[in-house]
């Protein structure tokens, strides 16, 4: 089974909740088996100004391969909760609906729907727990790792980002998609070789202290390893930052033209402090091209102020605090029911609402800047925009416009994206003003017939 | 490819970092393959008062199956800085170390090894990232779940607990290993399918709000589920929260002996105001043996409130923030070097230092109760408690007390370790006292001499 189909993987259609499955069974015992509609959705943003639409590839690779291989159908069968005859119809059970998505890479708003599934009910719910395990958590990974690239390019200097999470995040698929997604946003290589591997992602990785402490003494291991990676990126900071940059400096007096050490790594004490004063001695010896990259429980505001201060940095591995989204750490996303049967559909618990019915979402610019988004309903016309919301598999097939599209593009796609957002979006800190996401008249008409439509069908079954 | 069989796939020993590779053909390259000690342990608690190790069983899985496919060798022969004969070297790799571990379901403290490596340092190295990827998340889930578990069970009363948490947990690995996690930390069941089917964990589930508005009458839909299943537990909160529990005494009047509901489901609104109106409405109906359960945005704290406000809950559904851990979604854990070829040792970085050579920790007991625990060379005797490294591993194969242990035997494990704590690291508040971890004599003395020697070599190496 080749690598990156490892979810594709006979017990892929148990990565579900239980009750999607007891369900999945009610339906088919009613007979219920119109069109639903659900909506993937977050509810509200937190120290977030957007996010970054993210995981739509691994949602569709999913419903195009969902099915109950015969050892899924047995470990069913064992929890004498499932009629034979059930577990007959699951094994040739496929997911055969439409479903329309926002590109990944798309900045997106709370309520706006980022995949909407329209398909017999029992298959939009069975397909809820992976989809949104997987685009929560890949939307939280890009949102968050945009955020520190914003920060790392402050002033409009590209310096580098690198992924060195790996270790801390939550299990291999995390550290995987998030590589992944951590691309999409603008970080530029990942230090987890898998995910180079099964993505094409670019890879990166300087030393260890261990590699320095196992030899007997810390120049003895610059010579070793450059000898080896003449081009590498050396740690300094072991026994004594300012110790280690002057023997990187010996280095290069012994080795004359042949000294093509790229820069050096920081990862304690005062960043930066140290990134000065190695960048002073390392310009005094005439080691301008010599790069100074720092680590060490860095995110977006750590870089930042790092900037702020002046600290000659030009590029940052970035680990845990991306790597877990560490600030804010889940999305509060939903999947919501909005329609079966051709009727619109919706809760009224306070607070857990959801837009009824079909949708698009309508991005209006004014001078090349995004000004405001507007949800309306699905057959609208007169609403000047861009529409964001894709045809991207239509009866359980994908459409062109579904097919996976290279990691470059959907990279470019989100640089551009973004760079239209308004810039008080931009910062890290929380946008007083935040975008305005409106509903169309006809919408809102929709949503207010609905719930008075509910309103009077309670009065009736309790009357 | 058997199910718990997908990361002993052909590309494993691609879960890793990049330097771990280039380290490792650099270590080959200079004949340094003697033995290394690396520690496994986390630096410092934040919001927690103990650990709960975890992640073992599945860190000596991968020690065990660990290999370089052609496939993985393929793609390290394009990244143009591995060696044709180191390749060659790598395709016959293993590991060959030993491994001392704490059991799973240990409770753990600051600077105490969870595990152990003792083996060539480029194997030891190698599996760095994903030993920390998987002890670390891990623990962190075991360690988190405890802690919800402590809440629900105040006042010695058993309430179940279960994870509801894999639809916004960080991918699909994080939701299998944290369920198994969950189990051993005392949760009681969870509702992810392939996590049941995985570790054989009890799995559950109710209905959601998406059910009964497919429905057009939330009574219809109560009626058809409990049909099929008739021990189901009822989600009542859809459209009113009483007018629900009312329909669910309407049932029991219909069915008279037939009703046999287990329980119903709160998931929105105000918890302990909702839960006692639902208990009186119901007792008052003589239904005192329908339960009630409780969702919605769980922690450890809000469980607590809810018991000390006197909610007659009877089980609650935990998603989100134990699923991430929210409040604390990584731990500060490391993978030191403690010593080569037969030398301690260490990191003088300020502040990210260890304690150099192998180790054991002796737990010391009073009356039944854990009152310190003592780190102590390996080869100390008379300290009195009970050691907690065990060897699991030797040249490479699992020992006798490294064997895969039941999943119950965990559990029971962990409940039996965490209840012999002192009480005051029961609750849920930063315990002002903290659990004592002092060093044996001899342990102090190998630190300061390490550091004295590190001090002279690096005195020696400048001047």
């Amino acid at each position: 089974m080749p690598f990156t189909d490892q979810l594709r993987s006979e017990t892929s259609a148990l990565y579900t909740d239980l009750y999607q499955l007891t369900m999945l069974q009610a339906y088919w015992r009613e007979g219920m088996d119109e069109t639903a509609v659900f909506d993937l959705f977050v509810r509200r943003l937190t120290d977030r100004n957007y996010l970054l639409a993210c995981g739509l590839e691994q949602a569709l690779e999913y419903l195009e391969h969902l099915s109950f291989s015969d050892e899924a159908l047995d470990y069913l069968d064992e929890q004498d909760q499932f009629d034979p005859s059930f577990l007959e119809w699951l094994s040739d059970f496929a997911f055969t609906g439409n479903v329309y998505a926002v590109p990944e890479g798309t900045p997106v708003f709370p309520d706006e729907p980022i995949v909407e599934v329209v398909a017999p009910i029992g298959e939009a719910q069975l397909a809820e727990t992976f989809l949104l395990n997987q685009i929560t958590f890949q939307t939280l990974a890009a949102s968050k790792a945009s955020r520190v690239v914003q920060a790392a390019h402050q002033g409009g200097t590209d310096r580098l980002v690198a992924d060195f999470g790996m270790r801390r995040m939550h299990g291999t698929d995390a550290a995987l998609k998030a590589a992944r997604a951590f691309y999409i946003a603008g970080v530029d290589a990942t230090s987890n070789v898998a995910a180079g591997k099964a993505y094409g992602l670019p890879i990166t990785g300087t030393m260890a202290h261990s590699y320095i402490e196992a030899h007997d003494a810390e120049m003895d291991a610059f010579r070793e390893f450059s000898d080896l990676y003449p081009e590498t990126i050396l740690l300094v900071d072991t026994y004594d930052t300012l110790d280690g940059v002057r023997k990187v400096i010996a280095m290069a007096e012994e080795n004359g033209e042949d000294f093509r050490i790229r820069g050096i790594r920081l990862d304690s004490g005062n960043l930066a402090e140290l990134a000065k004063q190695s960048r002073r001695l390392l310009d005094d010896a005439g080691l301008e091209d010599v790069m100074i990259f720092a680590s060490s429980g860095l995110d977006e505001h750590k870089i930042a102020r790092l900037l702020d201060q002046g600290a000659p940095i030009d590029g940052f591995g970035v680990g845990t605090k991306m790597g877990t989204s560490a600030d804010q750490p889940a999305l509060d996303s939903v999947y919501k029911l909005c329609g079966y049967a051709g009727q619109p559909r919706m809760k009224l618990s306070a607070q857990k609402s959801n837009l009824p019915g079909r949708k698009q979402i309508i991005r209006q610019y004014e001078d090349g800047t995004a000004r405001r988004d507007v949800i309306v309903t699905e057959d609208e016309n007169g609403h000047p925009g861009a529409p964001l919301l894709d045809r991207v598999m239509t009866d359980g097939e994908r459409t062109e416009v579904g097919a996976a599209r290279p990691l470059d593009a959907v990279r470019e796609h989100a640089a551009a994206r973004v760079s239209e957002l308004p810039d008080r979006l931009h910062t890290l800190g929380h946008s007083e003003e935040s975008y305005d996401v409106v509903l169309s008249d006809e919408m809102e008409a929709r949503l207010n017939d609905t719930r008075a439509d509910l309103h009077e069908a309670m009065r009736e079954e309790l009357s």
